[in-house]
């Protein structure tokens, strides 16, 4: 089968490799539907750490179980399957406290499994699921073709983005702040939305993320940056910032930017990976500004966001604004990492 | 009247100073009946920083009502009233949001309000208090002598162990760690307990400390410190650590025993004031690991602990192990600074 393979910095590519099979009672074989690009993709593409050979590479991916261990319930071949960023057994005790980034026996595509068997990247054309009861949750019937950008998103962008809602403790009601318009933190202005948020203000210099920010449901648009782009926050959000502000990029800008956006007693849910990010801790404290949130336990969401999906309250797949067949990831790539796409959608 | 006066690095004595009088139509002047010496008021005691000439002192007392200004309607002359460590007009826009230490009206104890007018210092005969209306709380009757120490602690170290409680989002059944065992680590014991913490780990190396968290409802105590601390939490909690972990000591060590001893998904609620605090943000984002808290809006929860202090469910007061009476206050200090006491009251 082809997988997409990372051989060296921005040298990506689509090569042939072993057709995954099952190797534990556990598993599930899923032929990819579609996957695509993330921006954490981009780091390493970007050689940010260099990588010291090929690896595959992807994680987010929605298809058809093709194939079962032995031990499996929950999924059966010909089910239509959304898998989230990291593998879980949904039974574990962080699994059962909603931190499945954190299964005991989990891991991430791309990677080996506690069994030591290679779990696939997710931009190829089938992958081997470990732990797949855990893992994967099936749509209750075929969706059609125009819902699996949609479903797609549950893979990661639109829980992590929800994540970023949730652990700030956005509620109905709430006066919220994005920061970052990628993918992120545009799906994190749908989920503020989604829960009741009051007013949302989505921080974003260019024409076609702040339409896709005001189709999510953005009440106001900042163009601002920095020091300046915080204080618009405050003006518009009652002179003192906001209840809650999403750092969706994990830069030490973003995350200076998101604290001075906030009001006192607020939040900062962040779901960035943070690179070179510094706290002034001192200043925290004394506006009482907490800092919550991390890598998204997407599994833990999607069951809550699948049915919105399905019935079309939330459109997420908008964040992609360019599909490409498979075997031209490279140009996706090139693409996200001159920022000329959003958010590329591979299909097969 | 006599008040505390810091003249230099461990030079702490009663001095004669001018009368607190009215000088705003919201000031009330209270007649102090007891007041005590915080952990906090230490740090400047030590030179730390080192003070560049006499200053007044203390933040925390309970009293009687001497006189009122003429807007002044929630308290008056004979009322028992309790101060928080802060004044606040209690309508603002920060106050309205329960975060009266941000109030655009407010200040601390010692130093100028908003008028220019200097509010006296907490450890002394009198003060004034600026925005009486928003600051004081009155009991609705003369409480017993014996209540007064309870009482006391209302002003400042149990709403700031609450505060680390509530901001960590302890509840019904939580598993909660406390690192720190001064007054505010015990109270925070004690308010965990109070919001239905299922279990709570008191982290203490002192006899006298250990059995004041257990008379305030600690189910296990750990003596280690450190990475040998938080494993022993570890161990005792699920072998993940707990959901929240109240941080009430403020050091660089202080909190990252915090952090090591939290689950992933967990959160640490930290109040005591961070000197040189340094935070490994990648770690807190692999383990979804929240920090939230500040200085404690006091003012916020008075009316919601009142009624357990007045009806005798809890007993904060507990953490004095010491009365001096005010002429001795700088024997108090002494056995603060060498740790014999783990909070002294001053009486008058």
């Amino acid at each position: 089968m082809r997988a997409t393979v990372l051989h060296a910095t921005r040298d990506i590519r689509l090569d042939d490799v072993d057709a995954p099979e099952l190797r534990e009672d556990g598993d599930a074989v899923v032929r990819i539907v579609a996957s695509c690009i993330c921006g954490s993709d981009l780091w390493p593409y970007r050689g940010l750490p260099e990588i010291d050979g090929p690896r595959r590479i992807g994680h987010e991916f929605v298809g058809i179980v093709e194939a079962v261990g032995a031990s499996v319930q929950t999924v059966a071949p010909g089910d239509f399957v959304i898998a989230p960023f990291a593998f879980s057994d949904n039974t574990c005790i962080m699994c059962q406290r909603g931190v499945h980034t954190s299964c005991v026996q989990g891991g991430f595509w791309g990677s080996d499994d506690r069994s030591g068997h290679f779990a696939d990247g997710g931009q190829g054309e089938i992958v081997r699921v470990p732990l797949a009861d855990g893992t994967l949750v099936a749509t209750p019937e075929q969706p059609d073709e125009a819902l699996v950008p949609h479903l797609l998103t549950l893979s990661d962008v639109f829980p992590t983005g929800h994540h970023a809602a949730v652990s700030a403790g956005v509620s109905a009601g709430s006066t919220v702040a994005v920061v970052g318009d990628g993918a992120v933190g545009l799906s994190a202005v749908l989920a503020a939305k989604r829960l009741g948020a009051a007013k949302v203000v989505a921080m974003s210099r260019h024409e076609d993320r702040q339409r896709i920010a005001r189709a999510f449901g953005a009440d106001e648009i900042v163009a601002e940056r920095g020091k300046e782009g915080a204080a618009a926050v405050r003006e518009i959000l009652d002179g003192i910032g906001a209840d809650q502000v999403l750092e969706c990029v994990g830069t030490a800008d973003s995350m200076k930017q998101a604290m001075l956006s906030t009001r006192p007693g607020g939040r900062v849910g962040y779901v960035g990976v943070p690179h070179g990010v510094e706290l002034n801790v001192p200043a925290m404290f004394g506006r009482n500004v907490g800092l919550v949130g991390g890598v998204a336990p997407a599994r833990a969401y999607i069951e809550e966001l699948l049915p919105d999906v399905l019935d079309g309250t939330v459109t997420p797949g908008q964040v992609f604004d360019q599909t490409l067949p498979l075997d031209k990831v490279a140009d996706g790539y090139q693409a996200m990492d001159e920022r000329t796409s959003i958010k590329t959608m591979l299909s097969l």
